[in-house]
């Protein structure tokens, strides 16, 4: 396994294991010289959307495994009007996901990076307030992650509020992107936030309307942002760079080593079950 | 309260309130101007230290509170040759203290302060290896601050050895500076820590070997470090600026908010116990 670049994952599997990745041809390629018998793809990168089109392509398609949360890049409907049995499972990232999204909200509350930065830029910066203990924090989005947020949160006194419209200082945003949640955080929720809050990202970037939260963050009216997703990815907006309360991260939380064994047990389960016809 | 600016906190308390942080004469002149009439010293600042001679200069000293955790400070044994009663609280830093040492141990472990730095020099960078779930901490220094520190890192499923010898994966520094503890991290600990070994100080700088630390660092004989403190503050050992496996930051744990009102009321409890003869 490739674990060091995830985008050299095989994007197909066959019961033979026909590996993809070895090929020298590129990748789109190899999926046309075999186009005809692929039965099972495992689509792990959204850069490669499910299309329709792509579907026509895969006559003999019957299982999609795209174990990600989210799946804006995945045409359900296609999927479904052709018979293409889906296995997703987001849980398989929901530790690591978490881990990133308290390790960005922590930065941004001890302004960590900031810190880091100040301390090689050889200034000795010892301003701080990292007032983590009265927090209450609001999780946007209750699936897996946002569980695993909250259990991790909870360590540090902080006060979870679920889905809650109550006003709170913190927002973690674990939801998925659909035609509800794009743009969900908006002006009036941000301004709602107030001074003193925070915003982290570990969803999807067009779940925030972004051009508004870095108008916020300039202004100062809202505290900071540790986000690893961006509506624009991998473009970032240059307004940020130049922002001490923001943390900046490229959509790496689930990309580590475990996720990937995660991701090849859970491949393997269920192409073993597919092909021994269990459910 | 001047919470923005910890070295303006009050050095010294009287029962009717002499603040020595608003006189304009500067700290040591107020200090001997009142020598004499001085009951209670409230130390907070590191930097001035509590020596026999600062004793002889206090000859109505009856009380010195000093809440943190380390005491290399003060000079215990002419304290208690004065008969001068100690008030030692470091509880009250306990929790934030805590949250610093998971806030860098999840940065270094994360490489969020890299991937921060990264995006905003315009890398996106993926390559990600946030491998905490299979992790084993050591925590050092089980006091009220390791204790805060286990009950956040079990949220994050680490297996948690207390003072343990066994080796494990990551060390979190929380004792404080004694004859015992100074460079009681060594290069055979560090060595025997490995590859894949973290380092978290939110201790003392002078409990690790800091020359030999370093150069594991830069061979990359340990994995990363994240330090709140050092051993020569607030001189930071240059080698390690250019370190991405490193996140830095300037002694600020326990400068927050919060620290600062438990810590004021815990001054105003130490005076009315003191003053009104409870124990």
């Amino acid at each position: 396994m490739a674990q060091d670049d995830p985008t050299q994952l095989p994007q197909v599997l066959q019961l033979h294991f026909l590996k993809a990745w070895d090929s020298p041809l590129p990748q789109p390629q190899v999926i046309h010289s075999h186009a005809t018998s692929v039965q099972v793809l495992l689509s792990t990168a959204f850069e490669i959307p499910i299309t329709a089109q792509l579907l026509q392509l895969l006559p003999s398609l019957k299982l999609l495994i795209a174990p990600s949360a989210g799946l804006n890049h995945v045409d359900l409907a296609a999927c479904r009007a052709r018979g293409v049995r889906m296995a997703n499972s987001p849980s398989i990232f929901a530790a690591d996901v978490a881990d990133m999204a308290v390790g960005l909200f922590l930065d941004v509350m001890g302004k960590i990076s900031a810190a880091n930065r100040f301390v090689r830029d050889g200034f000795w910066v010892s301003r701080g307030d990292f007032v983590l203990d009265r927090r209450e924090a609001s999780i946007v989005g209750l699936g897996c992650i946002g569980l695993e947020v909250a259990k991790r949160l909870e360590a540090f006194d902080c006060k979870i509020l679920y889905n809650s419209r109550k006003e709170s200082d913190v927002l973690v945003i674990c939801c998925v992107l659909t035609a509800q949640t794009r743009h969900m955080i908006n002006k009036k929720i941000l301004l709602a936030l107030g001074r003193e809050g925070v915003i982290v990202n570990v969803g999807h970037g067009a779940i925030i309307d972004e051009k508004e939260m870095v108008q916020c963050l300039v202004q100062g009216e809202i505290r900071g942002a540790g986000l690893d997703v961006f509506g624009n990815e991998p473009e970032v907006r240059k307004k940020l760079f130049g922002l001490d309360n923001v943390v900046l991260s490229p959509h790496k939380a689930a990309l580590t080593a475990d996720c990937f064994t995660n991701l090849t047990d859970l491949a393997m389960a269920n192409l073993e079950a597919f092909f021994s016809n269990k459910p």
